[in-house]
């Protein structure tokens, strides 16, 4: 059916600090695409856009921020993405709202997208649409982009003043956007004393960071930190940031580090390919992530949480598999026991009986070969990260995904597989289809992101009771066909696996599983 | 609600010459993504994909032949894209279809993209999405990625056998796409003796241009050409293909055309960008459009149709602003006649009376400025071509897309306007929503295009009688909120106005809109 499409000179057009702005609406949902937030000089920090005059179209996503390599399209079945022109004049953020009367006052979740710091995009995959949310949830829904990589985290601050934070040029920009929220997002009806920032894998740890950037206190009240803590991916101590610049120089045949702002970035990415490898297996520091330093204050699994972290409510959370992107055992409805345990001794050795008492502890209904794609990787990092933020005065809630999804035979839940319940588009993402069960889940799901960001509770009707985590107690929301609250349910099993799995970037070992 | 998803280690699963492709089924639509056709070395004719063992999944769409310049994101509210990673290893198809059952024999309908010779891929737009299409009108739908640019179409046969079609070779990996349908679609459903070409633009082009290839007779049976008839475009006569070879080869400081071979695209593609526009501007061969040899017979309207095309039953058509696409008169409900004629004036000078006049007989019910965006360029050239083809022996239909959009206070219909309501995907491109009138229009239109497919007639309960031109009487159905069968109804005002208009490449003479 034909929905209400509306786009004229007048209709919608919202007035920010800058100027006025021109979206559409469809159905009643107010969108604007592309709006820029920001401008900055490579390596530098962001300043304001310059203002204009007239109605600036809102109509067309900008441009995302150069990738050091290109992807090779797999996966699209679990993860459906979308690509888009590159540039580095990449700030650039998007708004999907039920109203524009400054007075409506709505909850605002803004979405940072993963790709660890080096990757991605607000509209990479086509889960992070934002129309459904801020439909069904009566929400403003924003999603940005900022620089990544080598233009958003290469530490240059040795070179010079104006490079002082280059090392967090990325984070930067989300303040930047942070503050474009805060400045504008009433006109868009939203709230800007009620913003909530969601984040999956380098998106949940840019949560967690801007938690601990001073320049962020105040532009936002909540965080969802999606799959988003792991032990060694994010510096954590002060850096030595000549080493790779200088290697950049060396391999460019410049002398001064301010030659690199006018590289062009596909001779910079190049170069940076080829000399970064080797610091990096030498343990080097060589960008892409942020580094802590005045702006940054550092991983609060590490140096403790900030005195305004402390006040931030979290809901935190991750999937059944995540890295367990590979085929599934299609045949395990009808394996026999022994050919299960075969497969299990093949991964686990001398650890597998104690491994799989544990697993039945915590997954009774699980069928004992999803043990071979129990996450630990993130799960136990995660734990921790609850555990430590269940000492602040802000509640903490924790959630587990364990949905199987209808896939390659019965499929654990994957890095990324709960985004489209998370942003009520399942209707987008065919692998998310399951008659008489994701609807609901959906719901589950939805209704818990949509009230934490409005109560800063998650809790709905359609779930079981769901307590804040405290100290010593982890209090987790499983999502699955049956959702259910349990407590500290995994902790052994994660510890045990945790404990002889490979750490982030070390190799697994080879799959025992044949297709 | 939920659809169906099915993807399972045996279903749906297809045998192909080269081996077994898995897709997946949702709600009774199978799909298969990125179906590997045929491989070819750079500037050479493609071959058959080497047979493998096992099942390969067809699940992620494929890589996208590079391109020269990348697109600035821009119109996205009037044609919302689609970017992907990009590789010469390109040869991909993408398959919907309602059955895998080999005596299912459905209509199938290929899908050739937009973008000249130089630009676009399969799913470049989001309207070019398949599954509506199969669904809607239980037809086997396939759209294929090939080479494009300097890649597909750069003549180097005056510098070795092996590159003798390289002029051609983009539309030659049609060819083996057509060769690949005519061998493989059974198992997928469809009717290799009913296979129907449909293109816009530059896929127009190449519907006409394979019609002229005798490689390709009997691959194919009917074709519907979209707004993919302009003069200036493709060569009419043979070129001399060295001049702008011997200046990539200088840029580059190469001695021998087969050094190209191994140059990175990225390198080549920006020496060509350098020494063609000289080239060009001097009226030179410089590729990117298929040129006339032994494999491509040239222009039906410059040599005549070949033999073999005369019995392809035809729809051909174009929208009415076609290049129109920036702002509407916003005001034109409310402005005064003097006003208009004033605006008018401005771009017409002393043609206006008389234009006017035609305009006013051509389109009694339209507002006389849209006078100012009438499309002369495509519509002249493709009434001639209508006149040509209507001498041949199979059927040709003529149309025009007249419908104006709620979108800028009232738009004309521009190029790839049509597209969504072809593909039953109005849905996917809010500007196409127009409650009470898009639902009833796409349904005629696609009834249109699916009843074309299937009986080479495009008549159907839902539109006046449609007969097929005959010469000196174009028949024209005007796809509009009320759709209406006029002859010849046009044929004056286009011909005073492409009189008088610029060429392809000229520049328009300033716009006299104000926003």
């Amino acid at each position: 059916m034909a929905r209400q499409f509306v786009c004229s000179k007048n209709e919608p057009v919202v007035q920010t600090k800058a100027g006025k702005l021109r979206g559409f609406i469809q159905d009643g949902t107010y969108t604007f695409h592309g709006i820029k937030y920001a401008d900055a000089k490579r390596f530098q920090a962001p300043e304001p856009v310059e203002p204009w005059d007239g109605v600036k179209d809102a109509l067309s996503y900008g441009f995302v921020c150069p990738l050091l390599h290109q992807d090779t399209p797999s996966g699209e079945v679990m993860i459906p993405h979308r690509y888009w022109p590159f540039d580095e004049n990449c700030q650039y953020l998007n708004v999907w709202t039920q109203s524009v009367d400054p007075k409506a006052k709505k909850p605002v979740l803004v979405w940072l997208h993963g790709g660890g710091f080096a990757a991605g995009s607000s509209i990479e995959h086509v889960a992070y649409d934002g129309e459904n949310m801020s439909k069904y949830g009566d929400v403003v829904v924003v999603s940005i982009n900022h620089r990544l990589n080598i233009l958003g985290y290469l530490d240059l601050s040795s070179f010079g003043e104006k490079y002082r934070n280059s090392g967090n040029a990325g984070n930067d920009d989300m303040v930047a956007a942070l503050q474009w929220i805060h400045d504008n997002i009433e006109n868009f009806g939203g709230d800007p004393e009620n913003v909530t920032l969601f984040g999956q894998s380098g998106g949940g740890m840019k949560v967690w960071a801007l938690m601990q950037t001073p320049a962020a206190d105040g532009l936002f009240h909540k965080g969802i930190v999606q799959s988003g803590v792991i032990d060694g991916f994010v510096p954590e101590k002060k850096v030595d940031g000549t080493k790779i610049v200088n290697a950049l120089l060396a391999e460019l045949g410049l002398k001064e580090a301010e030659e690199l702002e006018g590289v062009p970035y596909s001779i910079l990415a190049e170069a940076y390919n080829k000399v970064s490898p080797a610091l990096e297996k030498a343990g080097e520091y060589v960008g892409n992530t942020p580094i802590p330093n005045e702006f940054y204050m550092g991983d609060p699994r590490v140096v403790g949480f900030t005195e305004h972290a402390r006040t931030i409510p979290l809901m935190v959370g991750t999937v059944f598999g995540e890295f367990s992107f590979g085929p599934a055992i299609a045949a395990k409805a009808s394996m026999p026991e022994e050919k299960k345990l075969e497969l299990l001794k093949k991964k686990y050795g001398e650890n597998t009986e104690r491994f799989l008492r544990l697993f039945r502890a915590a997954y009774p209904q699980k069928d004992i070969t999803d043990l071979l794609f129990v996450d630990t990787l993130f799960r136990a990092p995660t734990k921790d990260f609850i555990e430590k933020a269940s000492h602040n005065s802000a509640p903490v809630y924790s959630y587990l995904f364990t949905y199987e999804f209808p896939y390659d035979g019965g499929h654990v839940a994957w890095h990324c597989a709960e985004i489209p319940y998370t942003f009520h588009n399942t209707d987008k993402v065919p692998v998310c289809n399951e008659p008489g069960v994701s609807d609901r889940l959906e719901e589950q799901v939805f209704g818990a992101w949509v009230n934490f960001a409005k109560y800063g509770d998650p809790g709905h009707a359609a779930l079981p009771q769901w307590p804040a985590s405290k100290p010593g107690d982890e209090a987790v929301m499983l999502f699955d066909r049956v959702c259910e609250l349990k407590h500290n349910f995994d902790h052994n099993l994660v510890d045990a696996v945790y404990a002889v799995a490979p750490r982030f970037g070390e190799e697994e070992p080879e799959a025992p599983i044949q297709h």
